[in-house]
């Protein structure tokens, strides 16, 4: 019996870190949780092993086709793709990252190819993968790169159920980020983000909270000028352009409860100032989607944590939203 | 009748501000949320105007000594002092800074004479302060001042129910912060902190987490190496010294909800790497908290609110937080 059901693909992730214990997790509450039909590229040893170690009940099966993922789905997780490698929880290796690195490219493939509406990717370890020769700064800039999308347009938000952010800049000292605040960067970040909330996040008329980069959004100057000099004249330009734009917002009150309800994203003007109050209030549910690809990819937004893997102990709870969020956003955008 | 009880010493704050009227709901909440007897230092004709906009029923009654407010508490809202001035609710004055100014001199006397167990100050304008030729950049630093206290000594502490933050640098630019991280700096103001945690908050070995400067605290100095100049060495000074420091923490990670149970107190490098938690998670109950003083001095964790005040709608849950923290450090310290 075949299905119409369209299956999404997951990339295994570093084989030493809580990767494959999370799918795995997430398999089984696949139910529950009302997760669309996944399929996991390579490594259905690394997911048995990791799944039997963590007390899951959880029968793998190596599938030939993605039609036949889709009919295994309610009772086997279906790995797709022969590749494997030994693996020992909690201890990177150059075996485990060519493994990772093989499954995310597979993933893309799939994805570029329109044979899965989106992918999800488990988490990897970048300095594995430079050790191994893989020259993109992480998943989202080799995703870019495949996708043939400039760097600039591929957008990270994190997401959780209380909040959507997106860091303007990400991976820099914090003594960069103020020269890197620019009128030109805001303005280009904030239009993808628009463009993808209304497409995959069905949202009609985003409102887009922009912050200020210094404390009380610099209280006019007082203390620090960006707001003046480039934020202020960014939202008025992307006001000018339809896009709903407020700010400069004091970054301490905007996450706020009672202000968190007025706007559909926080940009953010720095990784910490993003990522501070989403894993504070949404850790285990918080999801790192990539805006401005022409494909749909959703990840948890968490590490290997190799401290953990192995023990049974991680929570898959960032996992299922990212897959569920793969899942709602693919309905969107394919109608 | 008399009692023992003695009276706290709640500053007015700006009369133009939300101040006077989350002052009145607190004290109609005085028995729900247990509060110790208190007493406003002035302004009983703001009090009952404020009141009485936001439909409380409030009865102002000024008194002659703190033994005649603590008499009167349990039937009035006492208020010590005569000075009173006009105010318009949302229209900020000369008239009303000068009020907001005299009442907290007058509860600085009443703390440092020992007359009070401690004092709680509501929100004044800094604006406005300065505008009377107040000649301090905001009310911690004329407590430091008028206490004959060093200004690095006197350490804003933030505090709610799930967080107590700490911010090394507060009201600069985001630019200048990473010239100001000093092993020295980040030595002392632990050092006040953890004598200020065991004294007043009865924490017999405080744990005080530090965290870093840059996104996932630099990754080895891969972005930005205060960590390893500054902050590692700080910590371990702070535990060669017998304080239980650890850190530098990857900010976001540090606030998330499995980590928070794991220190007693955060120790930030910047006012919103503090701010944007405490707020986003106990914004209705933040407490700031003066430590290093020999008085005694809690206040909200929030401003004037000329915008919503009179109307009403003030959430008086930060101030109440903050007179209950008042009255539990001053029982640890007086025994």
């Amino acid at each position: 019996m075949t299905t119409l059901r369209r299956v999404f693909a997951v990339s295994l992730g570093d084989p030493a870190g809580i990767g494959p214990e999370i799918i795995a997790r997430a398999w089984t509450q696949r139910v529950q949780a009302d997760l669309p039909p996944f399929c996991v590229i390579g490594g259905a040893g690394v997911l048995a092993a990791a799944a039997t170690a963590c007390g899951l009940d959880v029968p793998v099966r190596a599938v030939a086709s993605l039609a036949e993922a889709a009919d295994i789905f309610e009772t086997h997780l279906p790995v797709f793709g022969t590749m494997d490698e030994p693996f020992t929880a909690g201890h990177p290796s150059q075996h485990g990252a060519k493994l990772a690195l093989a499954s995310l490219e597979g993933a893309t493939q799939l994805a570029l190819g329109g044979e899965v509406p989106a992918m999800i990717t488990a988490p990897v370890s970048k300095t594995q993968l430079a050790d191994i020769g893989f020259e993109h700064a992480g998943q989202t800039e080799y995703l870019a790169h495949s996708c043939a999308v400039p760097p600039g347009d591929a957008v990270m938000m994190l997401a959780g159920p209380q909040l959507r952010a997106i860091p303007l800049t990400v991976h820099c000292a914090l003594a960069d980020v103020a020269g890197m605040i620019t009128t030109d960067r805001i303005v280009h970040r904030a239009t993808i983000a628009d463009a993808a909330l209304r497409r995959d996040f069905g949202i009609k008329h985003p409102h887009i909270a922009i912050a200020g980069l210094n404390p009380h959004a610099g209280e006019n100057g007082a203390f620090g000028k960006e707001e003046i000099d480039h934020i202020a004249p960014a939202i008025a330009a992307l006001q000018s352009a339809g896009i709903c734009a407020s700010g400069p917002h004091p970054a301490d009150a905007l996450f706020a409860p009672h202000a968190r309800p007025g706007y559909d994203a926080a940009l953010c003007m720095y990784h910490d100032q993003a990522l501070i109050p989403v894993k504070a209030l949404d850790f285990d549910k918080g999801v790192n989607v990539t805006l401005g690809l022409p494909i749909i990819r959703t990840s948890p937004d968490h590490g290997t944590a190799f401290d953990i893997a192995g023990q049974g102990v991680a929570n898959a709870g960032a996992m299922i939203a990212a897959i569920q969020m793969a899942g709602a956003c693919a309905a969107r955008r394919n109608g």
